[in-house]
């Protein structure tokens, strides 16, 4: 198990691979290329000097002649907690919204419309301490909060909710499936169903745990439900005060494990963006063009495949307590 | 898009990586590492004189106290057509039941359990000219044509059918989801729930169309449902004597493209095999040992934390006529 130092797939592909097979490898491990994005030499500086990292790609989408492209900007932010976990909480959340409101202003210069942070931004990821105090100290009114007010400012962020609702907004309906949902296809679906073209997932999650799965699980959904999807992931290691246990077996610890970052943005053609770093923070700026949704829709025609009918009526069935499942014996 | 003479993705990468950046790649692509199988020599022989490519890999799994290893052995078999597609249709069969027959008894060596070969196995892949004759010649009886009775000497293979039934074997419960039902995740998700541990995508499919999604939906459905998947793709280009369209605006051509190959399998525990070459015939041994199922299953909890009775609600409601999407509006 590599440590955070591997600084990322693409990096290392591109240090060592001749440019021919280069080009094969990331046909066949990322589809059809994303265009590197002209973004202002301005944002590379600011992000530069800020110490974090800078990507932009473009998604295209073939011309249509009854609509316009529809053509959305998002920003995916992934970071480390930038003070230690037991420096004062008002400390804490002062110095998180003084990071993200550093890469939101080179977001902004990117011209994004969307922009989504990862998974319990405002706080170190605490829950896996399972303790109360002082991390209940973090939680905010959603409403009036100082997180609110702040994002008031500059940015635009929404939450999920109970259920499956799409927020439609003037840059296309988008939705919001937080971390573990990710691994239900059945959460992206519905998100599909019910309109969503750009589905959001910020997590936070390590390693050992889940590094093999992050690059299948968003990008399957994409490809699914043709829609965009942005799987957005923290990096970084948090160390708390006092010391835990994972329910593993193994020994108490300080910390969780690193957070890899890695964050991505995959397209209904199956094509997807490379990785933001595994270690540094960084800001991943992804033009969609919201069309090839219904483009690959009429290609692989899934949404008419699909007989939903049927897996309702299959689903409906198996959730009774005394369901037999359909097992033909020899 | 690369012809069909780049070899594989696994043997460009072993070629320029340098031995710790290949096991970073792995580890991220692949996940937790699959053990080579030792498999007899005299199979590695019989292949290499027979020109077909034989590569077995074990996944392995805890040990437990209650319950034994459950040991199976499956094979995933990817060929070309031996005989070009207007030559008789007797003699194509007798070819392919001869290749068959000469990488079935490999795998018989290897100790394969259940065996697996491609979708339409038994004919060019003729669908995509939309003719009749000769092709519904190929057509034989599930029951008693020649190609069930050549399977009963030597080999092992079910069809799917409508809905989806799981198969109890003595090596395990498994499933065939037929080519395109893979791009479903709610077959998988079916199949898994009537409580298949093995399940077979046997396929045939073309670069140009889905060479980046194939390494991501049957592990996806793996990871999402705690089972293992053999994902099974022809080799080769069949050049049929009519031309045909497409339906994509291009030129009338006399084939479909080149199947790719690529056959691997994926664990729940998210890691894969390497695939077969992208253009030669091969067979793929993989040792599963099926208690993977379960161990998964209790560490991430799919099964208990997916809301099926609220998906099983929710796509009732989307299929009806009159839907009304959950959007919340601006």
């Amino acid at each position: 198990m590599a440590g955070a130092e591997w600084e990322s797939l693409e990096q290392c592909l591109e240090k060592h691979l001749p440019s021919q097979d280069l080009r094969e490898v990331k046909r066949v491990l990322y589809g059809k290329e994303t265009r590197k994005l002209d973004l202002p030499s301005k944002a590379f500086e600011v992000a530069s000097e800020g110490n974090f990292e800078l990507q932009g790609y473009a998604f295209e989408a073939a011309n249509e002649q009854l609509r316009r492209p529809q053509i959305v900007r998002v920003g995916l932010v992934q970071n480390r907690t930038p003070l230690p976990a037991d420096a004062p909480v008002a400390e804490q959340v002062s110095a998180l919204h003084r990071r993200i409101e550093a890469i939101a202003e080179v977001a902004a210069m990117c011209g994004v419309n969307i922009i989504c942070f990862q998974e319990a931004w405002t706080m170190p990821f605490a829950f896996c301490t399972r303790e109360k105090l002082p991390w209940t100290e973090f939680a905010e009114s959603a409403e009036d909060g100082p997180t609110t007010r702040f994002c008031q400012k500059s940015t635009y962020y929404m939450e999920g909710n109970l259920g499956h609702p799409v927020f439609q907004t003037q840059f296309g309906r988008i939705a919001v499936n937080i971390c573990y949902g990710r691994h239900h296809p059945l959460n992206w679906l519905m998100y599909s169903i019910n309109g969503a073209e750009i589905v959001f997932n910020p997590s936070a999650t390590i390693g050992i745990l889940s590094e093999s799965l992050w690059p299948i699980e968003a990008r399957n959904a994409a490809i699914a439900n043709h829609c965009f999807t942005c799987a957005i992931n923290r990096v970084g290691q948090e160390h708390f005060p006092n010391e835990f246990t994972s329910g593993d077996g193994k020994k108490a610890h300080h910390d969780f494990g690193y957070f890899y970052g890695s964050s991505y943005v995959a397209a209904p053609d199956g094509s997807r963006t490379p990785g933001l770093s595994r270690s540094q923070d960084g800001l991943l700026v992804a033009e969609l063009n919201l069309n090839l949704c219904q483009q690959m829709s009429d290609v692989w025609n899934f949404k008419m495949t699909g007989r939903y009918e049927m897996y309702a009526r299959e689903l409906a069935e198996a959730v009774k307590p005394n369901y037999v499942p359909t097992i033909v014996k020899e």
